[in-house]
């Protein structure tokens, strides 16, 4: 299989976990199907847009109705699957890591071809990974999720810097993505399993 | 009188009864004079600013400072008229109900003199409509009304269904203009007469 | 010391101060060091952001990453000195209205020199100045503080309108932007010290 297949196939996992999470979010505060459409797209496709708006870009989405179909397919997916939803949790946990780490790799070429540093390309990357999980907690009114709980940025942030060595070593650009893309992984997946989270910054009556 | 003076005081009524919408939630939730402003100018502008930005043209309140003006009418309305205003909801309902329809032929018209494809051109109507509903909820710490409630972005995307179809058949403009602020007109006053409402999406544990 | 020397430690003062009020923030609900990076920087340059993104230049912090290593700091701050914060309010306060005053000049000279009128100006130094709160409030789920409580974007726009009379009367830039930033500094201090606050908007109950 070709490395374009390879990574059209990973960035739509990416897109219905993204989806999925959103929906199924706006499924637990009693939101319309028009509302969880909206709270999944923004979640698939949110981190992306900020990127390309800040890039002064296209937003990626305009371009190819893909991401649309893939939000449908997600929703439809929560409609007819929902009660085997929990059970497939871990699955989804795997897209959605996969998501980030495909998503991360996404933003930071976007902003070297846009010929911006390495610090704003690791911070695009960061952007385009998190932002739509920050945007669908504001949509569904909670505090952003990943403010409080688990490494999941900090992954995003690790692997732009691989991104960074492997660049300034000179090192192949497949090579590159994919250490990138495991960099991010194994970070994620062994926080989730160590239960490894941030300190809490402590305020001033703590 | 013109079409140009009918679309002015159209586009008029309709800025005024969304900043009338977000300056009583604002009032609501004990909002001072300038927060009350602000939300009013968001719900008013906020749709159109997002697809703008979107769109990568310059956001079209920047240009003419009538917007503006609209939101300080109607912040002194509300300030003057206040007992009366529950007495005039019958009112402000058609009125923001004929800026849901212009705004979404707007976001339409815009999208097409852009280039972009008819999918992208029904989704910015639909924003045009309904993302400075959504941004004035946010600013009141409210999950955004029409995620919850009604059939309000689904007569945007009637509409511009509508607007294609008329458009394909290659009919004239104008007649286009009108069919498509009917069929938003139409399908929103039927779904708030007859309460018809989208069904919830049912959570895993439903 | 030269001008340019002044206007960067007061840039950094500003920066630092409005990144010191979003960490404090995050603390008090319970963040780990993302999420009060985060909320730290986004009130220090999110208002610059969106004044950047609507006049559709680049966003100021891409280009320099001083703004970047300044909210480090502070968050590097906040954790060692967090038992002194609440004495040192007074300091924060000073720092915070002089980077509300120099954020309002940044914005009204960036937005002449994109050549857009006046009245647009005003409003995009006060969106400098405001909206990075308004946003932080957003990310730890609250009301945004300044649409209920102070005199704040208030003094942004005098300021404008101070800058404006300046302007018109062909008076000599320095002297503008000191007689600006004077405006703002001194509405903002005497509104806190003699509780000034602006009434509140009355709802249809009241």
């Amino acid at each position: 299989m070709s490395n374009i297949n390879i990574s059209f196939i990973l960035e739509a996992l990416g897109t219905f976990a993204f989806a999925i999470s959103g929906i199924r979010l706006a499924a637990q505060k009693d939101f319309d199907l028009f509302g969880a459409f909206v709270v999944g797209f923004v979640t698939a496709v949110g981190g992306g847009t900020i990127r390309d708006l800040l890039l002064d870009t296209r937003p990626f989405w305009m371009t190819d109705s893909i991401y649309l179909i893939w939000t449908l397919t997600a929703l439809l997916f929560v409609i007819l699957f929902r009660k085997y939803l929990i059970k497939m949790n871990n699955t989804f946990f795997i897209f959605d890591t996969i998501g980030l780490a495909l998503f991360t790799v996404v933003g930071i070429e976007k902003s070297l071809i846009a010929e911006f540093p390495f610090w704003v390309a690791i911070i695009m990357g960061t952007i385009t990974g998190v932002a739509g999980g920050i945007m669908r907690d504001i949509c569904i009114n909670e505090i952003p999720l990943i403010f409080r709980k688990e490494i999941y940025a900090l992954a995003c942030i690790f692997g732009g810097i691989c991104y960074h060595v492997c660049h300034i070593n000179g090192l192949d650009q497949m090579f590159t993505q994919i250490a990138t893309c495991s960099t991010v992984l194994v970070i994620r997946i062994l926080a989730v399993k160590l239960k490894i989270s941030l300190p809490k910054i402590k305020g001033e009556n703590a």
